[in-house]
């Protein structure tokens, strides 16, 4: 059923205290600051706690990766696999995991069919573009030097957000536009917003936060609820 | 606490029809046989199906691949998130997923600090020694070329695989040995288990066995039971 | 300066026989037939030889691989590397080396900045509209299912070829095509120019045939001339 | 014939201003240091280099890479490719470019027939012993971290390096033994030829010098020559 927008996307990647039951506590706290902010959350674990977070919470979960099966072998996890254990979302392509073209559209197709909203990340608009063609649900926007530093587009190079949604919305108005990458504070998490995009979200920060409760309430003061529609046409939720 | 030998895996790769509700079906078949008949089996779901497998029955459960966390990114899957869903070995290394000399030191090390058991996979007395000397609990046997084939080793060469045991039996003899690639029948098993090897296993011919069931009893009578002794020392369990 | 059309590409891959001195017998052979024909030629050798058989001969150069230096590392080539050493082409994605959104974009820029040719390979329309989007002065339109076989696309599917063209010409007209996986006779050759592209070509046809040169005159038959203008608007040469 | 010892490496890895013409009047600079100072130097240009740079120097010529043909497809460079271009060594595993199992062991056998030396690259006690089993000429123990930064193990933990090169004097005193990353220094080149080992090189501190001549004579100075046997029976040259 799509993970819905606006929304902040929690990414465990591969963070230590971030698996099996530390997986589904982390989730549930993230549940509880959605179901009392009414802002709305997404939730990335590793593979093999999808399911597990699927079932016993009613966020929105993104797998971090899949495969269509054409392209797959031993140790790969295909689209089946991820729809089938509850993911909403998936990665088709990341800068820490990026993907060539024909897995891409392949990719992008059998979420379509599977239904899964595929993302494709994209680090320029001449990439986007190349990403557009094969019609995903998600286009992200990161610069992989961004990854896990103070320095991310929204603090540094706000206006390439606005320029990046804008060009989406003029040549595929049904792509939904994400801005990751160095994303820490509600500050960020505003200015990624008022540039227009549909998600933001964040990975280090959230996971290394002294208080993570304490700093998802932070962050939810930032997510636009459904209602607030300051986002204009791109809230699409 | 292992997989035990002797034992037969059941791989279920990125085939269709064994991930989710499949993945579980094919799973209770397989404990059902083993129940009935005494013989050992192992299952290899893919890695978002492993916790459920494992919760649901009562197999050992090999993990597709995991990687050390200081290998990782974004889409990986480290060793702690599947030891944390139950899994009971992992391949470290595998022909369509080879790992690097770093990765296998490191996983190895890593898997012998979270009780899972590692498995690396080799083609030859040369690659076999130096996967030795990162100290894995078990090595699988299996040239690529050999895989989904008629034309296993053994078959064609069981010769080798005998040299294979007896090496290892020299070089390192708490190394457990499995030997896979073009396993189809229960006499393909037999003899796999005549050269002296702990475990082997099949993925292709089990997926695509018009009865799994009737297969996997065939399978069964040529795998030796714990008190059959017939494999002489190298039956560890 | 290019590689011109129409051309018929002999591509060495890493075929044994076909480096160092082998590589420049084998160009030498290529460019007598051209010069004896007037067909036109391009050679792929592997990169160390790509400056002997540049100096030696005056055959249009195509290298095999190539990156652009912010993606590169130790043991890649760079964009540049290829350029100095006397290349006219190079090929930025390749179904047996493919490239990744991001690679691909940056490469195809770095190609127009150094004079570079760059080929981008796809196997659908919908991929092919991705490449488009990275502006690369050639699309190779390949399966990789065909390489080496005696069933290319140019025997059992020349209209998908016919509406590849169509569709390039349509959407990005200065874009030349290029097919090829399983071309192995001047009938081949024929049925390929006849769909309307610029370039075909082979690679195990080519080093595996018997007698090298009677195989490449027979192609060379096949090969329109620059003057023989048989392949309307799409003869760019 | 071999690069010798003791010896110091020039890697040019994929740095600007190190291909082509470039590439060659580097390593000329590199040849006259060599000869006024009687230090020994070798060169690692980028693949379509190799050729130009030893057939007009007499300085011993490293490939940055090299693929046994079993291993290989478009666009990778073989190891007969790399000997008929005039290398005398190849980086079969390299941290920025690490191969698995199967492709050491194969490269270090081709690399013995062809007259090439293979060195592999390990970040440990642990991996060097996976590697020795493979029977490389060279082991070059070096960690990731440490590349182009200025805390390379000479500098931090030059009781590691001396361990090493006792650990391989010990169990494989035929292999040579080189040292890399961080080194940046004569003094480095010092510490490092004090450790014992066999050859040390440099990367970005080489390319980067302000005067690279002049970089290379302070080197030179600490580069033991093969009639001062300060390395003791670590001095094979």
């Amino acid at each position: 059923m799509g993970i819905g927008a606006p929304v902040f996307l929690v990414n465990y990647k591969t963070y230590a205290g971030t698996t099996g039951d530390d997986a589904l506590a982390f989730a549930e706290t993230i549940e509880r600051v959605r179901d009392e902010t009414g802002s709305r959350f997404a939730v990335a674990p590793q593979l093999p706690d999808l399911r597990l977070v699927a079932e016993r919470t009613t966020l929105p979960i993104v797998a971090q990766a899949g495969v269509p099966r054409a392209e797959s072998g031993m140790g790969d996890v295909t689209l089946e696999a991820v729809a089938n254990a509850g993911a909403d979302a998936v990665f088709v392509s990341h800068p820490e995991h990026e993907a060539a073209l024909t897995a891409v559209d392949r990719a992008v197709d059998r979420c379509a069919e599977l239904g899964l909203e595929s993302i494709v990340a994209v680090e320029s608009l001449s990439t986007a573009r190349m990403a557009l063609a094969a019609g995903p649900e998600w286009l992200l926007f990161e610069r992989p030097a961004d990854i896990a530093t103070e320095e991310g587009m929204v603090r540094t190079h706000p206006e390439r957000i606005e320029a990046f949604v804008e060009a989406v919305a003029d040549e595929a108005p049904e792509t939904r536009t994400f801005v990751g990458g160095g994303v820490r504070t509600a500050e960020d998490v505003s200015r990624a917003f008022d540039c227009g995009v549909d998600a933001t979200g964040a990975a280090s920060a959230a996971v290394g936060a002294d208080d993570r409760e304490a700093w998802l309430r932070s962050i939810a003061t930032a997510v636009p609820t459904a209602d607030s529609s300051r986002c204009g046409s791109n809230v699409n939720g």
